[in-house]
């Protein structure tokens, strides 16, 4: 097969290609990153490049307009290499490492009065054994096993690694090693040999949260219970998809499963590389790993396929993942440390929200309580101590920035609050990092859209309006669009704007929400207006403004008391499960009695949705706080 | 470092090799085998090499002649490069691949009424599972566990490997999949998962003995009981040391622990290719391992250091392991297959005898009975069902041809059998491929030392007599000495003899083991004469005369029948555990009941010893048949 130079701009790096290979392909090929979003389905625009020379098959150009193709574009993703090549990768596209999570190391308390000895599965200890003799040749193996039976556990499971260090630590050990055991109850029982060794150990855990988009980790002290220190990072796999979906349609292509597997754990070893440089702790000396996580992260994470996660009637391999060895994993801490994914409910309620569930208190509450956890999958749990429902809405990634012409991810440059004045229709931006904006984040966008409403600039169909006396509403490219920021004020130059097509997707994505926690309150028989407290959790949950969130009707209209939010309740969870037995049966036991409720087979979901399909709602009387405001301004 | 060019002859290959490397490692290097006996220790002088050129420093020449030494000879592993070189390997030092086990298959018979529901741990069947709906969204791992529950299986441990395969085998199967369990009784109880299949399962098992000389492998049909084929091969490690010390030894140098296990994968591979070439079963439909051997050779296989076995007080790092999964070993078979290692008594007491105990039917056994594995080892175990002792008597390999000037293995060329007339001390021997003779195996030896004793060509002590009348006895180059053949019958061109040397270490050998069981029965209290069966293992034993043995004094003086065969008793334990849980449990009973008696640390064994080094023992009434004859011919 003819192979062909394909010259990658503006690193100069150049690589070869065959005859039919993907430019996605070369660049991947070369080392170099391509944001591919929709996974490489020609979806989402993302992974555009301009390819110069005659080698270039453009399979599929939807994404872009008569200009882009004059310019040179072509979706790397659907264009086939048939000759030499000129790719440059425009800078906007290449991903951006930063995070608002890992500024500094948190300061997190530990949740309960943590005893090593009674809530710690790891147990670590110094035996006396007495050495072998010629009349007492019992071999290293059953020696160990004695003494440890002695002390109550027993039996003993030795994975093959721990046998092969064995011999050697004993006897460097002068017959007085320090045991580290995972066991499964306070003083007795089975157990298994994590380590044996001549030196004292002092056990650590990590308590990993591994979501779509970052992956947070815990570094804690299992003497203790303390958190050491903690980390974030962009998962890795990001770069193969930015949601589930796409990850699953490219974990199903050749080498996709093993691929996915390989990022997020190069994202792990990232962070433990962060925290051994803050800390000093080695990955070795992490004796216990807990893993929290949607359904699909957990899959892929195991490097099971997932693909059943993303067919009716969407059937996952599994929800109570058994332990696994972390060298089974190629997890590089100590190779015979306990990984323990949390268990989850169903294929779109994973072990985040099981993990969420009980680090947000909602296991525990006795009063009617509202668990959400606001992104892609919008999982959404009502109940108390006694009972829960949960489903998840499909939201989609709008409020992640996804679906929305200049929506961007929560980095350096993106709008994340804006006030509009109510005559003059001019916003006031503020952007992360201070700098000049390249688009809109979530948490924007929700300021953004509540602006345009609470000030008529959209209507209550989420239509924007033509005729007000502003050049920020204007017939755009994409139809009737709003300015939130002109080119002379942008990083890269264009406007900034918010059109009419995206105001429908974060319509969609905001009822897809509220219908969700109204068809669970209906589903239960209990009035959304008796809901005593609601429990936001989720990274992006940290920076939504609850009255905007009421006010485009993604939140239910509450006092605005009654609203906590949480941050990442799934890292909590896990860090919870890492301390304690009891904790993890509990995240067990929360995942076992929650009533998981399908809603693409509920026939009231559909209706419930499409009656949210407007601004704040088409019942409007559920959002008595909102009409007041809303009239008020439209009577001035 | 500077690099040299060597050139390795016959087979002109050229290596590379760095100033102060060893001629013995740049032959590995090149990929061609070298055998080192004694480990690379200088001792046996088995890997002489001719090495031409400036560049070779030899360390030592212990074993070199002075006539060697102008030859140009040099000890392979002895021999520092330090320039360019040619090198020769002998074409006699190059190991012969021809096993008198491995003719034909052997026809086995199933050792009792095998019922595969009761006696066999791997179990297959097919089961029905609902079909998941969005109704009934239980995940894959949940339903079938939940079936299987509802059949008595339970909880079940299911290995990483077998659920990443899990939801894809479910699916194939449309939800009426064939399982493959390791169980634990008959119909209940915990299980763990081997496999999940959309095609039926017949399972297949392969009974291995992993000898020191020698692996054995029964290709066993699961369902029936029935050996399907069976085959042997040189066990890989001999080319890096004949006996199990040179090996530890070996082993505790730089990757030796990692070679040695490769090379018997790759033995324990070569007879698995064979076995599917004869009967068309792949490796990967084998869903049961058992292995046997010699505490050493188990160490070796799970990749344990074995350092510890060599040292007093001879500790090994575990006579009981663990089941593990062939995918850990790297074994080729199904990966989920349990790879069951059985139990040892203790360093020089191992598997091979627990199985051996059991095959030999020594461990059901009302009348006192005496089981010995004659070889390196001389095992030696003396019982009934009641009680047993046993021991290990370092007989040393001269039985298996080391230690003996024209010693070798019994492969084509070996005198296997020896008479000497008795007038005129002329000698007619046999020769194992009916060619010249290149040297004398074990029983050969065995043979020609009791018709040199019969005929008086040596006395009581062992030294040949230099003044009978005949050129076959001479002062030879290594002292007094009896020519076996001459040179002008044999392959190498050069004269066959046994020496007072060779004798001495013949000697030594069987008075090893008489001392051995002698001080087994002084111990418990029981004479040798009450013996009532002599159960002989090993697949030497085999081929030993009886007659010829009890003339030297290596067996005890018992009438002939008493006296029975049996084999490779090893691998037959390893076939019946592998047929059946009670059978395994039996090998396990038999190795915690066995009391190990350390005969360095018996202050009677050294006088047994030295009383049994006369022909046939310094107290002649033990063998009183012996005595008849010996004074019948020196009447004559």
């Amino acid at each position: 097969m003819a192979s062909h130079k394909v010259t990658l701009l503006p690193s100069k790096t150049t690589t070869e290609a065959a005859t039919g290979s993907l430019i996605s392909e070369a660049i991947l090929k070369a080392g170099l990153e391509i944001s591919q979003p929709c996974g490489g389905q020609g979806r989402c625009g993302r992974c555009a490049v301009i390819a110069e020379g005659d080698g270039a098959r453009r399979r599929s150009t939807i994404r872009l307009s008569p200009d882009d193709l004059k310019a040179g574009y072509a979706l790397a993703c659907q264009t086939v290499i048939e000759g030499d090549l000129v790719v440059t990768i425009p800078e906007q596209e290449q991903i951006v490492r930063r995070l608002v999570t890992d500024k500094t190391a948190r300061v997190v308390e530990t949740p309960f009065a943590y005893d090593p000895t009674t809530h710690q599965s790891v147990q670590v200890f110094q035996i006396n054994l007495q050495p072998p003799s010629l009349q007492d040749n019992l071999d290293d193996q059953s020696r160990l096993e004695k003494s440890l039976a002695d002390m109550g556990y027993t039996p003993l499971d030795i994975p093959l690694s721990a046998l092969r260090q064995m011999g050697t630590a004993l006897r460097e050990a002068e017959w007085s090693p320090w045991v580290v055991l995972e066991t499964q109850s306070p003083g007795t029982g089975p157990a298994r040999l994590i380590d044996v060794s001549p030196d004292p150990v002092v056990p650590f855990g990590l308590a990993l949260d591994i979501g779509t988009t970052t992956v947070t980790a815990f570094l804690v002290d299992l003497a203790t219970g303390q958190v050491m220190n903690s980390a974030g990072e962009y998962n890795g796999q990001i770069a193969r998809g930015e949601d589930v979906i796409s990850r699953i349609i490219y974990a199903s292509k050749n080498d996709g499963l093993a691929d996915l597997g390989k990022m997020v754990r190069e994202t792990i070893h990232t962070l433990l590389e962060r925290l051994r440089k803050r800390t000093g702790i080695s990955p070795e000396q992490i004796h216990k790993v807990t893993v929290a996580g949607n359904t699909t992260m957990i899959h892929l994470f195991l490097g099971l396929p997932p693909a059943s996660i993303r067919l009716t009637p969407y059937i996952p391999t599994v929800n109570f993942p058994q332990t696994y060895l972390a060298e089974e994993l190629h997890l590089g801490v100590h190779p015979q440390a306990s990984v323990i994914c949390l268990p989850g409910v169903a294929s779109y309620v994973g072990a985040d929200i099981s993990a969420g569930v009980l680090a947000s208190g909602l296991a525990a509450a006795e009063d009617l309580t509202l668990f959400i956890d606001v992104g892609t999958n919008g999982e959404t749990v009502l109940g108390t101590r006694d009972w829960m429902v949960a489903c998840a809405c499909s939201a989609g990634p709008a409020f992640e920035g996804a679906g929305v012409v200049d929506g961007m991810r929560a980095t350096i440059g993106a709008i994340e609050e804006v006030w509009i004045h109510s005559n003059s229709y001019e916003p006031t931006i503020r952007v992360i990092g201070d700098g000049p904006p390249r688009g809109l984040c979530g948490s924007g966008l929700i300021s953004l859209l509540a602006e345009m409403f609470a000030t008529g600039v959209v209507d209550r169909a989420g239509r924007v309006k033509l005729d007000l006396n502003t050049p920020r509403v204007r017939q755009g490219e994409h139809g009737p669009e709003y300015v939130v920021a002109w080119g002379d004020e942008t990083e890269t130059g264009r406007d900034v704007a918010l059109t009419t097509v995206d105001v429908e997707n974060l319509m969609r994505a905001k009822a897809a929400i509220y219908a969700g926690f109204s068809v669970l309150s209906t589903n239960v028989g209990v009035e959304l207006a008796d809901v005593k407290q609601v429990l936001i959790g989720g990274a992006f949950g940290k920076y939504i403004n609850v009255e905007n969130a009421i006010k485009i009707g993604l939140l239910p209209d509450l006092p605005w008391d009654r609203f906590q939010f949480l941050g990442n309740t799934s890292v909590l969870g896990s860090y919870m499960a890492l301390l304690s037995r009891e904790e993890h049966e509990q995240i067990r036991d929360i995942a076992k009695r929650m009533t998981y409720i399908e809603l693409s087979a509920d026939n009231t979901f559909f209706e419930a949705f499409t009656a949210a399909l407007f601004l704040p709602h088409t019942e409007i009387d559920r959002f008595p706080s909102v009409v007041e405001v809303w009239e008020k301004n439209n009577q001035e």
